[in-house]
């Protein structure tokens, strides 16, 4: 079976964001100033082929452990679909 | 009111993809040859002061288009939640 799976990968809370804070002083520069706390991360999607949808989940978290995230400075989170 | 807005901004289906490539390609060296199809995006979380969900809509697109997509190269969704 083929899973599709959407994975976040975000700067931890505790940690400075620099992209983000970059982007956040850019929208008041361009008039829109409501936007606020910018955050940037990456967004990942791909397919698993797996017998079921556990094995399709241990299969993507070892991913994202092992090469998808790096999680001293990151955390990530994601959702699984059948196909 | 504030609204916070969760933002994926993704290479066009048309468009190739090399950081997703190689990640693709790096699954099978590491023994999970199941993944295939990465694609590498970037994923936004930001807060946007509106005084509702419409406009909290209008001004989260129009950062969209501006600044934090490139549509020739890029597309983008993005979900609402009042905070």
């Amino acid at each position: 079976m083929k899973f599709s799976a959407e994975i976040n990968v975000m700067p931890l809370k505790e940690i400075l964001d620099p992209q983000g804070k970059a982007v956040t002083g850019s929208m008041k520069n361009m008039g829109l100033a409501e936007i606020q706390e910018v955050r940037i991360g990456k967004h990942i999607s791909l397919v698993v082929d797996a017998e079921n949808e556990a094995i399709a989940h241990e299969k993507v978290e070892e991913a994202c452990k092992k090469l998808l995230a790096n999680l001293i400075m990151e955390s990530y989170e994601f959702t699984l679909k059948a196909l």
